[in-house]
């Protein structure tokens, strides 16, 4: 097994390391959770308040900023989930775009064929995931067709009816770190007639993602994790641009309107990929979001997923090494993971904080958990290396 | 008439001026629509980058972040809309805040009388308001009843029936600055058996509102007008606490649920005030929003508006002056306006960009009105007095 040290020099992805405000912890292993800040982005965000903000004054919302929520969108779509301009938008929370997805996908579905009444999701999805759907079944009569266990094209295709509207996923388990083969399911789910919406908020920006090319209906995703927008900074949602017409959401609000500042009586959806807005975009926590797509585009995410999987390895063969114990709970072909790994052992819980305390920095997963969630551009292997050893060592006290 | 160096140098509030980043424009006469930043957000912003992001890491959710959309609306709570702790909370869009409330405050009303299926609104309201209900209407099966002109007590009395569930109205009407007399029309309403829902968003933080004291609801409202957040910056919503234990929204999310960190399956929603949460909150537009509602504590809101009255006074005085053909839009009356006159006149679409180019900044509202947005605390008589002149010199050009 090669060192830390050697897999460091040899990667060719270490020289941005630097781009991010150092973090003076020993090993932070959470960047799937919450992303480190860019130097560049606490440059951008101080230099907004400054000029746009203090001196533009209003005058800045005819300067960039209206655009900003489908601008960035379009960045967004070129540079991490495979998406054409115009599709792709960014603002809200993934919970709340998340919602006016499924409702607006569901209200398709049913528009082409009636009896489509069903959602497909997965037991093990993360919460929001779930509890948006059941709160969507429980107001609209839709009905839910639980996936237990890591969703794949098999278990997708038995759950499939002609009475599925949606199958809403993530690309990543939040928890286990499988990475479902998204082209399968969605051309299963096609074929069948249902549509898809993915979840990709552990996936974009650590593993290819080809929505054009996958053929997907919806998607949405978190910007906070592997895109280092900061700490609940806005998401992003994609609705393909065959369904931009009949596409409607049911938050109409002033900013999702066909000309916002005429300020007139009734609402009409914009025309495109902005219907899908409402309120004022968040402009100071959109632009943190504009550097990390900028520099995933330059680092190139089949570089970035090459040292994904380089890292997770590396983990994997050092916890085996360190840790026999415990248990890998994600896919041991990394084709079958995304950009994080998770072992289950029942003493994780204990030693979590006396982790944190020492500066090594990995996420607890309940029942007993740990998530070693290693964003490929801002970690390093030393910083994998000194947090197994750090955990073989809180385990063995 | 007094001089505005005079009006300046008798200001109680005038040492609040340096609080704010300068602005470099001879005058910003739109603050009800774009809040100037504070020095201390400046640092703040920058300081929560470069430690409890940068260096904290996840570990800062257990160090503020994950309780600031409470703590923060228990702040502006007792600083700004008269609420007692526990009933008000930091996040989301305006838009989506007030979509929540509509759909839970129909819910709570037609729970109580399932005859209760009428919304009444007014047709002056801002585009945002008017279009979430015309889309909860839609969705939910109830009806709109509209108030035409601006609302007052007498204008809801006659809208109200045995059927409404819900009056939705602005406390300060967004283009003509009329302020409702929302103590007597929460009265009229609740006597009616109806719930009310009032948009601050032109109010908090420039006039004194009294929440509690007006036996209201439900009210949003938002953070970058009088309350500086910044642009696009999280709103709030209030739902007083007799509502709270039967109180549904329908946007399910992991951070409204009752533990969150749990991440079981079935969503329960938390107790009290955090259940109108969904997703995880905007931590960086939330520190902007600390440093203003830090300021009007400290400036009293009383204090605040004797001086929103002089300024608006010393407005009206002069643009009756200098600009005589000008049609006052908003109530001469100042007990019936809020911070902000709006002037109509057939050539001020035309001096409007001229205005900005010269520095003078107040904004344009369809389809020939002038809007001054005088905040209080950012706003000196000076600036209010060179920019009617400039007004009046671009109208005589």
């Amino acid at each position: 097994m090669p060192t830390a040290a050697e897999l460091d020099a040899a990667d060719p992805l270490a020289r941005y390391l630097d781009r991010f405000v150092p973090s003076g912890v020993a090993a932070y292993l959470d960047g799937n959770s919450l992303g480190r800040p860019l130097r560049a982005s606490t440059e951008r965000i101080a230099a907004t308040v400054a000029g746009p903000w203090a001196e533009r004054l209003i005058r800045s919302w005819d300067e960039g900023w209206i655009d900003l929520p489908t601008t960035l969108g379009d960045d967004l779509g070129r540079a991490a989930i495979g998406a054409a301009p115009g599709q792709t938008v960014v603002g809200d929370s993934t919970t709340v775009l998340l919602y006016k997805l499924v409702r607006g996908g569901l209200a398709l579905a049913r528009e082409a064929d009636a009896a489509r009444t069903e959602i497909v999701l997965a037991r093990e999805d993360f919460p929001t995931d779930r509890y948006v759907l059941e709160g969507v079944a429980a107001e609209t009569g839709a009905t839910l067709t639980w996936i237990e266990g890591d969703p794949d094209a098999e278990r997708v295709g038995a759950a499939l009816s002609d009475r599925t509207a949606l199958v809403v996923l993530s690309h990543v388990g939040y928890r286990s770190g499988a990475m479902v083969d998204a082209e399968a399911v969605t051309a299963l789910a096609g074929d069948s007639g249902a549509l898809t919406l993915w979840d990709l908020s552990h996936a974009a920006g650590a593993v290819p993602v080809e929505l054009d090319g996958w053929g997907a209906d919806l998607a949405v995703g978190c910007t906070y994790k592997y895109l280092n927008g900061g700490p609940g900074s806005p998401a992003f949602a994609y609705v393909a641009a065959r369904h931009l017409d009949r596409f409607r959401q049911p938050i109409q609000g002033w900013l999702g309107g066909a000309d916002p500042f005429e300020m007139g009586q009734g609402y009409r959806p914009a025309v495109g990929i902005r219907r899908v807005l409402s309120g004022t975009p968040p402009i100071l926590s959109l632009q943190a979001v504009r550097d990390a797509i900028a520099l995933v585009e330059e680092a190139g995410l089949h570089r970035i997923r090459a040292k994904s999987i380089a890292l997770t390895e590396h983990a994997i063969e050092l916890m085996d090494a360190l840790v026999p114990d415990a248990r890998l709970a994600t896919p041991r072909d990394p084709a079958r993971r995304g950009g994080h790994v998770t072992y289950d052992h029942p003493g994780f819980r204990g030693i979590v904080p006396a982790l944190w305390e020492r500066g090594v920095i990995p996420d607890f997963r309940a029942p007993d958990g740990i998530r070693l969630g290693l964003s490929p551009l801002s970690t390093s292997f030393a910083e994998v290396d000194a947090g197994v050893r750090a955990i073989a060592e809180e385990l063995a006290r």
